[in-house]
């Protein structure tokens, strides 16, 4: 039996088709190199930086109460600036978290190093790092790496392709998403906004208010606070939704910075301009957190749930990630197993969090998406449930479906499994972003520091 | 370097010691056999049954929004009897769990064949089950089952050891737990008051007001609402601090009977005797959680977190919770890795649940433990780490200590890792039990309903 549940709603259709490439936009310099904060030797060091002058910028960053040393700094550095930026350093290999007082000084001295070799002030330096906690910097080999690399940096869509390698730790591939939107300008003529974002993540992946590391970019003209309003909803979509092992990194950040390089006319509140700007960084972020999904650590394929008739979209969204967070779910999914009772008993668990979280976090008082808090509302008299395009449950029909286990199983095979709820109950849709849970993520994380 | 930090109140110290066996307190008859609910024709029919009467009774039942018919008419149950039971009937194999309306009434066939044997009601019959999701009972089995069993259940240790294997669905070993203490009789002289706990739990165990499968009987005599005002503290701190994947199931009950066949007298609210009770039954309880723990699907070792510091004990338990929950944790302790930045990053996520969760399952509105939720107290420069006995993390001496890895590695091989955080802040004290993160889990949960 094929699939009845119309979920036409579960998916944003109205957003743009990203491309995956690194196509960098206009106002920009970017590069990367092997500084050897790395032990294996590969890239491990990215600037970018805005060439015209300050980009307007907004972020999103971790809630975790062990937030690393570049989260603080940058947090410090967007509030002393109010909202721009002239360059984004990244490290990898060293997250730089839990190293107290000296791995402040550390980075406050990237920072430094970073503003003296563009003459810009180091409030305009914006941080980012991944890699193994407890361990310092080394800040010798990063100094020579900023040397290196600050002339190197160059206004090609290779500069942004290298720091996007340079962001990857245990990244299998290189992560960047491309959209470009027709922005009338200032001469009533429509000009190309690029918006582009590259991004790394693989472990510990499991965003709240937050993400890993992604960095989006844009020569549209906006103000911070615009970009702010487009960046948190957009991420409560896309990368809040994705999770590879239930753990909130002490890292995890997101930049999204306009450069206002595209000719087009500064984007105002509530324009056609501002939805169109909006769509394109979300479709970039819902890409991004798609290819940080399906590489997630040891994953073989991506899972997603697409969830429709919830009471609101919070409520879809909630229970869309229960499902692909839940490790006998995602276990079920590596073996192809249309085990549809785990996928209920995971949507049964569901639940929305509660406001002074949100509050503490800075966002908005909307209901969102984390396990713990109010329950959803759910139904499983109402509740049907497809795998791979198969109906399983049809809590209005009794529940329990007979389907063809084989034929479901075959459809389980593949890059991407995608389960469906419909729950019977109103308008709301969403969707969630995950990973099966295979051997390999445990033998990864076996044997990682030592 | 080894443990500095004083985690003496991480431990609850006050409880008396639980012995591992299956001791049947006077006043139940209880049995177990095949029934044939199982393929593999292991025992999976359990029956308990109070032979003086009925028995006080209290439980605590899965949040899980798919609760399962047989939670669903346990609560109906003890909530038409105001706290009293005669009968607990437990069928393994089958979980009864997502079965519609059709498994409601297989559930509620059930409870008339236990009431039929036995001349009791329906009401007085409790029920318990554990296994697939979304199959039915082959109800012709259970019936035939109860017909053989219930002629042959005795007041006998073996019969509830016979129980005791009837819940194991994928566990290695058998858990039961038994701790006596002497309360004064009407006559003034001491009465021995026997507290046995038996338990089921190997997947989808992360109990959130409930737990897996467990039934603690005693021969004490004591009103429901004493019972419910003992199990659900107790309940906070064991089986609420228990978690192996992540996954609420659907069926997790508890149930708490005391037969009054001890001879000691009526336990009262506030009395020294209720204090013995409480303690001996959270023995029993704390001792199966760790049973359950250790036996985790897949697992090879018990994995326990004490944290003591906290500015209370409700995020004591918090943290503890967080760290043994946390995957990369998990995968850490099966590779022996000393990788205490993961325990950092995982303490770092702890969130307490929200009041209204605390209230829609009837628990009384105190802090609580659920990743998501209002953030921990946490302050990274006064926290200490300590993995296996070495002191790894000092946030007030600036972070990482210079500990000897091999040693701690060396120190991390055997049946339980003990992670220790001292937190710096007040005097809460809380602690959690997991397991290690294994392929097996993988394996055997890539591979279950085909």
């Amino acid at each position: 039996m094929t699939i009845e549940i119309d979920v036409r709603s579960a998916v944003p259709s109205a957003l743009p088709a990203a491309e995956r490439r690194a196509r960098l936009p206009g106002g920009f310099l970017a590069g990367g190199l092997a500084a050897g904060i790395k032990a294996s030797g590969r890239p491990d060091l990215a600037l970018i930086v805005a060439s015209g002058g300050p980009a307007a910028a907004a972020a999103v960053f971790t809630p975790n109460a062990f937030a690393a040393a570049p989260v603080r700094l940058s947090r410090a550095a967007l509030a002393a600036s109010a909202g721009w930026a002239r360059a984004i350093v990244s490290t990898s290999g060293c997250a730089n978290a839990a190293t107290g007082l000296a791995g402040d000084a550390d980075q406050a001295r990237v920072g430094e190093l970073v503003a003296g070799a563009f003459g810009i002030d180091e409030t305009e330096v914006l941080h980012l790092s991944t890699g193994v906690i407890g361990t310092r910097l080394p800040l010798d080999r990063v100094a020579a790496g900023i040397d290196a690399l600050a002339p190197e940096i160059a206004a090609t869509d290779d500069g942004l392709e290298a720091a996007a390698v340079a962001l990857r730790t245990t990244d299998t591939r290189t992560k960047a998403a491309t959209v470009s939107v027709a922005l009338p300008g200032p001469d009533g003529a429509l000009h190309e906004v690029i918006v582009t974002g590259i991004a790394k993540g693989v472990g510990m992946i499991h965003p709240r208010m937050a993400t890993m590391l992604s960095v989006v970019l844009t020569d549209a003209t906006a103000a911070p606070d615009l970009l702010a309003s487009i960046l948190r909803p957009a991420a409560a979509r896309t990368w809040d939704q994705l999770s590879v092992d239930g753990d909130t990194s002490t890292n995890d950040t997101v930049f999204l910075l306009a450069s206002g390089a595209s000719g087009a006319s500064p984007v105002g509140v509530g324009t056609t301009a501002a939805s169109a700007l909006a769509a394109a960084v979300e479709a970039v972020a819902r890409d991004l957190a798609r290819q940080q999904a399906a590489d997630g650590e040891g994953a073989t394929c991506l899972l997603t749930c697409q969830v429709s008739g919830a009471a609101d979209d919070a409520d879809a969204r909630a229970v869309a990630r229960a499902v692909i967070s839940s490790s006998l779910v995602k276990a079920a999914a590596h073996g192809k197993d249309p085990n549809w009772g785990r996928i209920a008993g995971a949507a049964g668990n569901a639940r929305l969090a509660d406001p002074p979280v949100l509050a503490a976090a800075g966002m908005p008082p909307e209901k969102a998406f984390m396990r713990g808090g109010t329950p959803v509302s759910l139904d499983p008299a109402r509740l049907r449930i497809a795998i791979a395009g198969h109906l399983v449950f049809d809590g209005a029909a009794g529940g329990p479906e007979a389907f063809d286990r084989a034929a479901a199983r075959a459809a389980m095979q593949g890059d991407e499994i995608t389960i469906r709820l419909d729950l019977g109950l109103g308008a709301g849709a969403g969707e969630a972003f995950g990973c099966d849970l295979t051997e390999a993520y445990v033998v990864e994380n076996s044997e990682y520091t030592t």
